[in-house]
């Protein structure tokens, strides 16, 4: 009767996760995730609407750090090194529990609805990254493009940086590879393919 | 009784268009859009599976244009202008007829379930060309890149489009914008954006 739990949610999100992966979302009620973290059903429904919003409940706080990590980029800086700057900060924060991102990417991945949810997600970060970049004076076009190429960048390195975590060995001494690094990595591969394309396109 | 009916396939398409803009995807249903376009609601339901599928059906054309597009560009064409340049062609297309594309993007993104649907589309379109261009001997990393840059880009560029379409008034003398038109426009700006990035960072 609306007694309070320890860390409810955090541990109806885990165990939601470890059972969409192990058994499927599709297969998964609200009362297993319940009973699996010693909670009614009841409980589950007091923290999230619906079984989908476990794995999205989140994206607030991703998208409050990107808007922030934009605004607070140096004043000096390019649109591009904001995004930059806001999807390594985000990058830092998934790097520290792995696991979870994994689990979460692997669920996603393996159902249509929940693929297109995460490319709506992913669509809103982008119009607010956008908007912080309005904020900082750049221009509309330019702003929506560099927010838009940041989250293809995001999307196309986060799926490499999973599947560098699930490589089971790694030679001696080797470090799986870390996701903001990664994300400075492709943004500077992509730098490079535009610029070999100036350089070889003087008239366009 | 499996009568042919001359372009049912069409006439269906744009009934359903029509209503759908001027009464609401939900609202409508197969019935109304066969009955509007003088077929029977069995005939909607040979053409289409259902209401949804009348707004992407024309998404494989699409890609297969993509894909021949990158295939076909230069030999000593990069990454970027390949994609560019199917992006382009595809651009070409829509500016052919562009009523139906406004009333389309109009229905799309008035519903949620549409706009994630878009986006898995356009998704499928990135992974269609990053192949393209991984075919030309472009490694993977930077194929995906230029892919996915290239939808984002796309993504942007169209809606600019679509708004500057629904501009009621155009100074004398002054045409309408074109979609291959922006979209190069837009991918020089955001070679711009990088560039004034490499610029800006001697040492990154």
């Amino acid at each position: 009767m609306g007694r309070w739990e320890p860390n409810a949610r955090g541990r109806l999100a885990q165990a939601a996760l470890t059972l969409y992966a192990e058994q499927g979302f599709e297969q998964t009620t609200a009362a297993e995730i319940a009973g699996s973290a010693g909670l009614t059903e009841r409980t589950f429904f007091r923290h999230f609407a619906d079984k989908r919003e476990v794995l999205f409940y989140g994206s607030d706080s991703v998208l409050d750090l990107l808007v922030r990590a934009v605004a607070g980029a140096p004043p000096a800086a390019g649109p591009i090194d904001a995004v930059s700057a806001a999807l390594q900060a985000v990058g830092a924060m998934i790097q520290e529990t792995p696991e979870p991102a994994r689990l979460r990417y692997a669920v996603v991945s393996a159902n249509q609805e929940l693929r297109e949810r995460e490319l709506a997600k992913l669509a809103e970060f982008a119009a607010a990254m956008a908007g912080a970049l309005r904020d900082r004076g750049v221009p509309e076009l330019a702003a929506s493009l560099a927010a838009e190429t940041g989250t293809a960048v995001y999307r196309v390195t986060f799926a490499r940086w999973i599947e560098g975590q699930a490589q089971p060995v790694l030679t001696h001494g080797q470090e799986p590879p870390d996701l903001p690094g990664l994300l400075r990595a492709s943004m500077a591969e992509l730098g490079d393919v535009f610029t070999d394309r100036l350089l070889s396109s003087p008239a366009s």
